[in-house]
């Protein structure tokens, strides 16, 4: 893949990744369930828990989590994107409003007709805090 | 791929997986180095620790941590291969000797030239124990 390819998909995976936690962020239980993939298995585990298998499961406990909308945005600092193929891992920091960052993130996605969609969530806490980055390096 | 054909890569994928865990428990660095993807960019997410990106900064944290030996085995309970054609996603809980699980791992790996290598680790606490699977159930 050539530099310009790579940065537009880069870009695309970026966008689903970032539509995750907009969808997080505002309690949007559709939303969260159109971005996960579809005819594969999906699995998620939020931080703390054990591993939840499949579309049910999985969406049953955004459904759960998502009763409330969060109080503040949730963010995604320093989203890193490795791309393989027809699957991307993105990496980056889950942080609410403008706290540091409480929470190491992996995401997982694939792409679907064009479109990347969420396989596997893992988010984990963080030892210690990592600041919110400055307007200018934040990657999402 | 049929259900044969399935099982054969699956259980290809846990191999790899359990190599993994066997280098980590055997501090085996040369091991550690080998079962780690080339020519791709590889991530690793240590339990509450920031992001570690590429060669030269995962295989120098194994370095420094597998400097001892553990002490017990490192065990990968429940292991499940989730397979998205050249990629697999593996999940578990990890645990030490006999001891409960007091971690969940995303293990990632690529298949490069017939051998599945790991592109991604990220381990993070478990927010209660998860018990050892019987000799029956288990896994890995």
């Amino acid at each position: 893949m050539f530099g310009r390819e790579q940065a537009v998909v880069e870009a695309a995976v970026l966008e689903a990744n970032a539509g995750f936690y907009a969808a997080f962020s505002a309690g949007d239980v559709v939303a969260m369930a159109k971005l996960w993939a579809e005819d594969v298995r999906i699995t998620c585990l939020h931080p703390g828990s054990p591993l939840l298998v499949g579309r049910d499961a999985v969406l049953e406990s955004w459904r759960v989590i998502l009763r409330e909308a969060p109080s503040s945005r949730l963010r995604c600092d320093h989203a890193l994107v490795s791309l393989l193929g027809e699957l991307a891992i993105v990496t980056g920091y889950e942080a609410a409003g403008e706290q540091p960052a409480h929470l190491a993130a992996t995401n997982v996605f694939v792409n679907q007709q064009g479109a990347w969609r969420m396989v596997h969530h893992h988010a984990g806490p963080l030892s210690a805090p990592i600041r919110k980055p400055s307007a200018a390096s934040r990657a999402n």
